[in-house]
């Protein structure tokens, strides 16, 4: 084990984390879970005898909490291995299903990856897809949606909330209005950003697919779901034993699972508390920003967002700069979503709601989220005017 | 909590686990390390800051510790979910990358269902299958398999150890023989089975494929990997944010890594140990059903096996009675793998090794593993003959 494997655990707790959006620290109470299964619990959910039907009660047990935390039948959910997961197969599944209906498919532009390339592999694929814009509050007008759908439109996926603003969707009015232009046409969101962070109730929304992943919410990485409606056509992607009804093959995930369940409860029921307190922090945050930084914007619209994500343009600075020194005074924050390479390129999100190249490459997220605090609010504002400044002056 | 969850524990740890082939206990090294990554490094190994470097270096590290376990170099392992999902990478992934130079995959009666159902999925999708034969010894031979090899044919996948019998293939010959008879034929292996009971080297074996589970030996559920060869032609089946060289997207299960990486060290380290001493308990197992049971039938060949899988034919008797009966004395084993629909068909590996209908509807699998005990065997043995005799009375 090298060294500096032993000194980050120090520097972590040292760090403020403003990263929510990115990803979550595990509940104590989901660890609890987890550590469970994995000393006890060890069997085969498929498995006949004791040790699988303890698996299988598990695995069961969480499907219940789950799908009680997002207003679904326990027979609507169909556990994957995260969101990117999940998005995959609402899309591809739908479109394999239902490649005889109809060839046409509408997304949105500032989706995240795991839907826009996943629509873009269905383009490549004999699928026709309409990329609706944006507008520049960060919102999608479902008159619009309505307008682009076709006879042949088979599947439209409008993410419930952005990852990179914040900005929360009409959700319940876009399903309407799609499926009063075309009552076959299916309807999907990425729900990634939205369970803990407002009310989810998938039969109220009118959706017929919704992705969630567990480590937005307190969960472990690896494991999440798709809310699949009942008798919603669809086809698995994986093939093999048969599991979850089909739709998805492999050996479940119990203790993963066991820990979703968990966090999806405590998710749903701190939802409100959780509006109201982490979304103080982040009108405190917004509001310490624009008094004390000139040319900054807030991207996305000023109340239709969740309780913890901001993004804010830095005019004249470079993001990855900005980044860099928030990184060594010790606060973790992101440019947009979380990047893969490392580059990081003008987020497609800002393009998308309209922000100029040059302003969206000096764009930070601030992310709060349950553990969050006052302190970590004022260890931003206290460092914030001289790391702009700092950035400005390196352009 | 209903009453069962709170008595299983109970029931569980009075009980014998002679099912390693289904699912392993997690070894105690694995969740320490996995522990420590749920509470202490909850970091998206995707993000710039420290706590994202945090969790790329133990992703980083499991890379290294697996590639090592397999003989591969860490830039060809591919993370997946599992075993099965690492099976569809492979077969879908490399069919469609080449489906200009060819449609025909060949692969054999006795494939796990994530090998067999993916390639009959193939089979719907322009692609010509053929599924050969195996030997009634459970062994598949090398020169049938160059004998089917066209100049059309881009995949070869044939597994590497039963998951229900356990005969262990020649799988370096049968690789020779493909490239042999046509050397852009690819090949890939199910070698779930083989991690920990057979030491492994991909590229000493030829291969370009190989899928591996971790909870099949020691690691968690939910998690495993693809070896994917350098260079060797294979698509992403899930599209997102390009992870794994964007071969497999979609937010990275840190914790699981840590502990697929851990089990996988250990697993390569104790192999030779676990040949000698499992591989000496099945053998006492085998002696002792054979020498009090009549009309019994070893299934698979009698020495080219892993050291733990034993199936074994009852004649007369009921597989689902057998196993009621084993469960209810304690005694956890199974018909086959283990079984989605709780429904016993009989095996279709048995009866691909020519096992009669009648007669491979009374088998069981006892499958020994590293915990396993001389004791175990004992229980086995004490209760066998009347438990076959009950069997063989209902009929």
């Amino acid at each position: 084990m090298c060294v500096s494997r032993a000194v980050l655990p120090l520097i972590l707790r040292a760090m403020r984390y403003l990263d929510y959006a990115a990803t979550t620290p595990v509940l104590p109470e989901v660890t609890d879970a987890m550590v469970a299964v994995l000393t006890g619990d060890f069997g085969n959910p498929s498995s006949v005898h004791a040790y699988g039907r303890a698996a299988r009660e598990i695995v069961e047990d969480a499907r219940d909490r789950v799908a009680s935390a997002v207003g679904a039948s326990p027979a609507e959910i169909v556990f994957t291995a995260g969101g990117t997961e999940a998005d995959n197969l609402a899309i591809k599944g739908a479109t394999r299903k239902l490649r005889g209906n109809g060839n046409h498919v509408i997304t949105t532009a500032f989706e995240h990856h795991a839907v826009l390339d996943t629509v873009e592999w269905l383009g490549h694929d004999e699928f026709e897809t309409t990329v609706l814009p944006v507008g520049p509050d960060g919102l999608v007008d479902p008159a619009a949606v309505a307008a682009a759908v076709r006879p042949s439109t088979i599947l439209v996926s409008i993410m419930a909330v952005n990852n990179e603003i914040g900005t929360a969707q009409p959700l319940a009015e876009i399903a309407r209005a799609v499926k009063g232009a075309n009552p076959s046409t299916l309807v999907h969101t990425d729900a990634v950003q939205m369970l803990g962070n407002l009310p989810v109730n998938v039969h109220e929304l009118g959706l017929d697919f919704a992705a969630f992943s567990a480590h937005k919410f307190g969960g472990p990485k690896g494991v999440g779901f798709l809310f699949a409606r009942s008798h919603a056509p669809v086809e698995a992607l994986l093939h093999g034993g048969g599991h979850e009804g089909g739709l998805r093959s492999g050996t479940l995930n119990v203790p993963g699972l066991a820990g979703l369940g968990v966090a999806a409860e405590i998710a749903a029921k701190e939802v409100d508390h959780k509006i109201e307190r982490v979304g103080g922090l982040r009108t405190r945050l917004w509001q310490g920003i624009e008094d004390s930084i000139e040319r900054v914007r807030l991207n996305g619209h000023p109340t239709e967002r969740v309780p913890g994500t901001l993004n804010v343009s830095f005019e004249g600075a470079d993001g990855e700069t900005l980044l860099l020194l928030f990184d060594a005074a010790g606060i973790a924050c992101s440019a947009g979503s979380a990047c893969q390479s490392g580059a990081i390129d003008p987020s497609h999100v800002l393009l998308a709601i309209g922000v100029p190249r040059e302003i969206a490459k000096g764009s930070v997220r601030f992310s709060l989220g349950r553990e969050s605090t006052d302190e970590d609010v004022d260890a931003v504002l206290e460092v914030l005017p001289g790391i702009v400044e700092s950035a400005r002056r390196v352009g």
